[in-house]
């Protein structure tokens, strides 16, 4: 593809939304399938599947289905996936622990390299074998130093602004945010926020549909 | 409105996006807003923020604003959060014990009711005050008794089906899935995923688009 071209973010969710059960085929050892299998897995349509793959050139073969090694690895280099990404949480509560124990058992490609928190109680304990909590004054300094490439902040909606931009001035262009406000970014860089509460209202919003009178 | 009126799910989503940000703006004693105001506290674009609000009906005054108060009554009408919805959460490691504090500090409109286990370590303490772990055996009869209306799993990918399943059979028609599988629903049912990976892979995206050669 030319690098030019301009994807719809819609389509890289859900190119990542297929990743997952890709990955899985592909360990059980199943070498070919069909955009209906893929669309069934993943509860979007066929010709949406089609369609998403279709921008990044022709990998299927018509009437056969495409080759699960090969749209594994073409989704891992269109997403980035293909590399090593370092990543760093602020933040060890209970989401934020959760966090890092969800990503050590997760993607390769996504390696925890630093762990913060204000907490002097919590400075100094084991996260993952080989990953202490250190003071969240150091996070420009070991940022930096770990070369990290995405910032994590689990923190209270209150600090969740200020993490943020220490994180920015430290060089990192990209933040998953778990806090429940929106943080705000520089141009250069790109912040994906994760919040339940839109979820909670969204369900409210279906079942409400359907006790109305 | 009328109730046979198809909105899509993505104006419900920000429509969900935008209470927070009012709701705070209630609380600071704000009277009007600008849909101007409303898209930079919610990044989005104000003819984003006004097209939304118009499938609602007219309830701005051009040149003015919207009465926050209106605005906040009719989202909350609007997306069903108005009233009371049921929680009964099944899993409380760290994911699902952070989100149960989350709840508890989050909107009156969600109120956890019951929370599960199989652990028989976890079951019998105490997750909020006056909210006790249940074992895992109980989730049908305990769901019924509570009259739950949304079901939050906050365990292993493995289990999450047979959890689902057995909520679904309780009655229970929504749920909020925070297991990294896409867990299958009956016709009549809604589920919304919570995918943190799917974000960390559209973040990838991202920074890998920047640092191409």
């Amino acid at each position: 593809m030319s690098s030019e071209t301009r994807i719809p973010n819609a389509t890289i969710e859900r190119i990542a939304l297929y990743v997952r059960p890709l990955e899985r085929l592909l360990r059980e050892g199943v070498e070919v399938v069909s955009s209906r299998k893929v669309a069934l897995l993943c509860r979007v349509r066929s010709a949406q599947v089609r369609k998403d793959l279709s921008f990044f050139g022709e990998f299927g073969v018509r009437g056969v289905g495409y080759s699960v090694r090969d749209l594994v690895r073409e989704t891992r280099r269109i997403l980035g996936t293909d590399r090593e990404w370092r990543l760093a949480i602020v933040g060890l509560g209970n989401m934020g622990t959760a966090m890092a124990q969800d990503l050590n058992s997760a993607k390769q490609c996504y390696r925890l390299v630093a762990a913060f928190d204000t907490d002097p109680e919590k400075v100094g304990k084991t996260v993952l074998p080989g990953l202490t909590i250190e003071p969240a004054s150091e996070i420009t300094r070991r940022t930096q130093e770990e070369g990290v490439h995405i910032g994590v902040i689990a923190v209270p909606a209150s600090q969740a602004q200020v993490v943020a931009d220490r994180l920015f001035q430290a060089g990192v262009k990209a933040i998953l945010n778990f806090s429940p406000i929106q943080v705000r970014e520089p141009e250069c860089c790109h912040v994906e926020n994760v919040d339940f509460s839109v979820s909670l209202d969204n369900l409210a919003y279906h079942l409400g549909r359907k006790t109305k009178p």
